[in-house]
């Protein structure tokens, strides 16, 4: 295994398991134990641990409780609780992120938009439509509605790749989002987006997305595919009064 | 307003917030602010958010960030990342939780099921199935799986209620579950029993709840009317190398 000086052991180690995994290994196929990793790459359990937790965020890997760590399967992206773009989710995946249609729009704000970005009726919002896709193949149908005057005045003139990107870009960082998860079935005009038969299930996830200091950035409506992904949770046991 | 001397009085102002609410504020109508609150009822802040926390914990109210606090829609039950019972839900919503079929019986653990469960193949489980009402209207389609040793060997011969009660009662504390969320449509046998229309959308969760210790106690599969469930999560944006 080779290792640039300036990548921590762990990350080196993270794509040294993605090219084995993509090599020789099945979906739900078990990784080699701890101890296995640590005697093949001669590294610490420490740094074991940390390879295989940024394979689990990027949904390459899965963990069950007292029985290891196996391949996941790459047709599903596995949404957890950690905020990730639709770009970041394919690129982990190693496919390549796209729009396979896109409509940008300045327009007044409505109510509901204008309440969920902290902001009043009728101010200027930028609203973005697009059919997102993973190597050509649609995904989701993703609807973003951002405060105008956070993004340049020439923002949407060019077709736009990752929001969170131009975010970054700008010195704006997403740190949380409130999300809203539902099941639904999609209409025929959605079906023909996805290219899925009509009435197949979905997720719809409504979200607004806040900088540490509380300031909602972007609020976003997505149809994912069912097909395609779902969410792994840990749910926590509360003592209560 | 009454307090008991044992009760917290945030868990008083909670019991009289939410007869507030069931006696004169409609779904998505604004709480009176928290100021207001510290001098209708003349306590402090710290006591005011305590007892929104648990209304909130409840899903009898939901925060907007930066707009306050709103009634929530009695209909709609919003699972969160806190583990709670179906029973549990439906009490803290003022309903009766209830079982509207019920069937267990005792099985060999088949492949998956005991790979859940840390156990060997074979080895006798206890599977109930139920549907499970909310005031008598069904809500969902419950499929749970527990290790018989963990139950004395009387259990189901009666009717089975609040399976967390059970094992709270033999000192058996549920702490954590790994939760996986996909959505689906509803086949006809699932629909009539749902009392839904056939090719309803709805989700599945797949749970496999673990003690402190890290034992499995439960797997669980149920499938939730999409019209009467949703989700609602904070996803928090992590740094990477």
């Amino acid at each position: 295994m080779t290792t640039d000086v300036q990548e921590p052991k762990y990350a080196a180690l993270r794509a040294q398991l993605e090219s084995d995994i993509r090599a020789g290994l099945a979906p739900h196929d078990p990784l080699p134990s701890e101890r296995r990793l640590m005697s093949t790459y001669g590294v610490s359990r420490m740094t074991v641990r940390q390879a295989i937790g940024l394979l689990a965020e990027d949904g390459l890997v899965y963990r069950v409780q007292g029985s290891g760590t196996f391949v996941a399967d790459p047709t599903m992206i596995s949404k957890s609780l950690s905020l990730t773009s639709f770009s970041e989710d394919i690129r982990a995946r190693g496919m390549e992120p796209g729009s396979s249609s896109q409509q940008i729009e300045r327009v007044e704000a409505e109510a509901e938009v204008a309440q969920d970005l902290g902001i009043s009726p009728g101010v200027e919002v930028i609203h973005v439509e697009r059919v997102r896709t993973a190597d050509g193949s649609p995904m989701c149908i993703e609807n973003v509605w951002l405060p105008a005057e956070l993004v340049p005045a020439d923002f949407g003139t060019q077709s736009v790749t990752s929001i969170y990107q131009t975010f970054e870009a700008l010195g704006i960082e997403p740190d949380v989002a409130e999300q809203t998860i539902r099941a639904t079935v999609v209409d025929a005009a959605q079906a023909a987006l996805l290219d899925v038969p009509p009435h197949s299930p979905a997720f719809v996830v409504s979200r607004v997305t806040y900088t540490a200091d509380a300031r909602a950035i972007e609020r976003g409506r997505s149809i994912y595919r069912a097909d395609r992904y779902d969410f792994r949770l840990s749910v926590q046991r509360r003592r209560r009064p």
